[in-house]
């Protein structure tokens, strides 16, 4: 298979690479990776889906949101999540889907916070929520056998250094067990599943 | 109470309108009702507060969505639930919260679509999923006492002729019984909810 990985020089988006290493991979990201994108632009993501043509999967470990106390934020800072890491992710999907092979997936990423509030974290709530119920909808409205899931993760391991005080209490996850998640969208045969890995 | 309440002069809003009569209601529009507001500019929102001043609720039963086929659906379109129903209303709390009085409440609209995706609607199923999960995580960051939760309706009986065709199976519920919710919100003491209205 051919398989997009955006996101895949990040600390799940390596993972995602080494769990994935049996497929043909193209690790996708803003400034790193084997090819560039700004997925909150459409050009941007057409002329790369052009590039690269048709693909199995695509796999998305990408996106942007805002920390910070509910009282201080702004909408202008609200929208950060709601523009980047979901309607980023939500555009990868909604071109992607015409260059995706019959029978294709698309794996989005959301996070333990839609069901598990941490301080500062409303707008993670509000986005990984926003995805989660993404992949429900737009399982039961893709065309040619292609399905779509997302993968929940809770912290990583390998980020607890920076972001274990938010989340006092919480086991965190290696990103090679999160990465599993992911081969179980690309390889197996679900869709409209978030798997929710802790 | 000084209730403020956001689409008052439709469907459900006319409904909220005439459940909450005990209190003091302002009803607010984009083009109608007592006072007008544009919930998607700060400027507007924030004028509007200054001008009625300290409230003891906030009521928002306002926003659009995207209807639509997935397969042809552009990230632009998609936008619309995202910055409308959902940054839209949001916006009203993170505002809103900085006008509203000890112990008083905000409640928001989402929708069945964030559990039942129906046909065209996975804008409609993501913005209301993310209604429902930023009360979940603003109930935990809101100082003052302040409470927050939303109501999630199914199809309204008086909006079937116009949507029921979306919602084949479904069963309606009359705008009177919905609004019974808001009051629930409203006058009772629950923070974090989403009450289903189903």
């Amino acid at each position: 298979m051919k398989v997009l990985v955006f996101g895949g020089t990040g600390t799940i988006g390596k993972a995602i690479m080494s769990e994935l290493d049996h497929h043909e991979l193209v690790s996708v990201g803003k400034t790193r990776g084997d090819l560039q994108v700004d997925i909150t632009d459409d050009a941007s993501v057409t002329g790369l889906f052009e590039k690269i043509g048709r693909v199995d999967a695509i796999v998305s470990a990408t996106g942007h949101i805002h920390f910070g106390p509910l009282t201080e934020t702004t909408a202008e800072q609200f929208s950060l999540g709601l523009l980047n890491k979901v309607l980023g992710q939500v555009r990868l999907a909604l071109i992607g889907q015409r260059y995706l092979n019959e029978g294709g997936s698309i794996t989005l990423t959301s996070g333990i916070c839609t069901h598990e509030p941490i301080a500062q974290g409303s707008n993670a709530t509000t986005a990984n929520a926003a995805i989660d119920a993404f992949v429900l909808a737009a399982a039961t409205e893709l065309k040619h056998g292609q399905r779509i899931n997302a993968v929940s993760p809770s912290i990583v391991t390998e980020s607890s250094a920076a972001y274990g005080p938010f989340f006092p209490g919480f086991e965190t996850v290696d990103a090679a067990k999160v990465a599993k998640a992911y081969r179980r969208s690309v390889d197996g045969v679900q869709t409209g599943r978030s798997y929710r890995i802790w």
